[in-house]
């Protein structure tokens, strides 16, 4: 897009600001909203700031562990800029080809990113861990002239037991939330969602779905930023009301082993193909503890493991070889 | 090479049928050797075999897990063969540009491949990981023509705490069976072991080191096959002495976490750097169970842990830090 087209809202700040500032705001509402069912109360999130250095930006980690109902968790914000070289710009133009204009590929161009990244691990296997991720991206040409920016993000539920209620809750929230906007939306996204997050390797997805975007900038930045906004709201009573229902269930050792095979596959996704996971460790100076809050506390992997035919095991693991449309 | 040079034995056995007489015994052997010290009678390396499918290989695969001594570990063996395409061709140039004929990265080729793939992970914290890859390569043209033909392989030792007699031992074998065929080749592969089992995202290497090589095709097959044969046999000396002597260290709570958050790490090694696993996992119709039996059963993630200064557990990281000359 021209300079003249550059995102800008009606009280003239930048999409950039508001973007930021959404961000702030939301980590500090999700930090709220999970921490009224962590049942330990010393057990609150904890702030880490931390800097990029001098003029690069940095970011705000807000990390839970060792509750009753979390085992661990962070909901973390980044607001960073800099320089992107060329090579950075060839490896993104496969995901986001108005990178690659023939200026970047040789001289590289200033760039702009900002999101909020959360991923949740409750201690019961009843409770489904969750991940969400919203983030703007923007960059200039060496004149100072804006070129490209588009949104990505979503959010996702990776259960140990399938409960369909829980399943269609968390769909049915952010299914509402797209369709206020364009009711074409939903259904792309969460077919987008059962693709990227499939690991190759084992022919199974992570979770059970969810929404999930990338490139997004189809449309008036202003109008994106309300969407993101309302898929943020969505998520606390997508995902709350299953926790406070499933905290308290009573377990089994063997219940809890399977959660943490589960969790192996997590570790497999995250590691070998999320982008964000993969860019992030690969990029010098970013902040690698950030990067792997993701990981859960514990996980486990048994040789040849394969659920009993019939078993709730076998039918969570049905549903991740098989999507599902839950709404 | 051309045809003429294709690697044969005197007694006109191909170097390719020498090898995989080679891996069948050892996996005997080592698995025998490993067994000796596996305080719980009942539990003993398991085979399981399994098949590429008609005509294109397969593997036998030697599991341990859930004993007093070794909490999880495998044998594996794997003779494969069959078609490369350009791609492959492709993405293994950059580690072994001999097979990026002309002919090849137009056609593909055929190739051979058979090794010995093993990782230990014992259960007590002072017993230490450790890991045994020697495999053998080789392609043809269309024609039937060998091309091209290579040995890698090695061996590394992963303690969770140090003892120097272990690890003085551990190099001193590995460095004993290099000298007795060229003194130049210890120094050399103890660097590069270093080098390749650097976990880059946090400045660290997943162990203290031990022998590794890649793409051996500088001497005479024959002789290179006894070199492989003699690392061979200083693994089960290097190794199995510091088992029988640590299997029974008492150990605490907090040592085993330490030994979890350490396999946290071999996990992110294996799974986001390991050439190996990375080409095994993108590899269609690899055995994946195979490739993952790597990974330990418990694997443990901690946001920002870092050892207490002096500590014994700061003392392992400095070692990953900064590598260590052994012997």
């Amino acid at each position: 897009m021209s300079s003249a087209e550059a995102p800008q809202d009606p009280k003239n700040k930048s999409i950039r600001v508001q973007m930021e500032a959404l961000i702030r705001r939301k980590q500090l509402e999700i930090t709220k909203g999970l921490e009224s069912v962590e049942d330990d109360p010393n057990v609150v999130f904890k702030v880490d700031e931390w800097s990029r250095g001098e003029g690069m930006g940095g970011g705000r980690s807000m990390v839970i562990g060792g509750g009753k109902t979390f085992e661990k968790g962070g909901v973390n914000i980044s607001i960073v800029h800099g320089d992107l070289s060329p090579t950075a710009i060839a490896a993104m133009k496969h995901d986001h080809k108005n990178i690659a204009t023939e200026q970047n590929k040789s001289t590289g161009c200033k760039f702009f990113a900002c999101g909020l990244s959360m991923v949740i691990h409750p201690k019961n296997p009843h409770c489904p861990t969750t991940h969400l991720n919203y983030r703007y991206f923007e960059t200039w040409d060496a004149e100072g002239n804006p070129q490209c920016w588009w949104f990505g993000g979503g959010a996702d539920l990776t259960p140990f037991y399938l409960y369909e209620e829980d399943a269609k809750n968390f769909h049915q929230k952010h299914k509402d939330a797209l369709d206020k906007h364009d009711k074409s939306l939903y259904p792309k996204y969460k077919k987008w969602c059962d693709e990227y997050f499939t690991i190759t390797h084992r022919n199974e997805m992570r979770g059970i779905g969810g929404i999930f975007f990338d490139d997004m900038d189809d449309r008036d930045p202003q109008e994106i930023l309300k969407i993101v906004e309302d898929c943020f709201d969505a998520f606390l009573p997508s995902y709350v009301p299953i926790i406070a229902k499933r905290k308290d269930s009573p377990f089994t050792e063997e219940e809890k082993k399977w959660q943490l095979i589960r969790r192996g596959r997590y570790v497999e996704f995250n590691l070998i193909y999320d982008r964000g996971t993969q860019f992030g460790l690969r990029t010098p100076g970013s902040r690698v503890e950030s990067i792997l809050m993701s990981l859960p506390e514990y996980a486990s992997w048994v040789y040849c493991h394969e659920p009993e035919k019939g078993s709730r095991e076998a039918k969570l693991l049905e549903a991740t070889r098989n999507p599902v449309d839950w709404v």
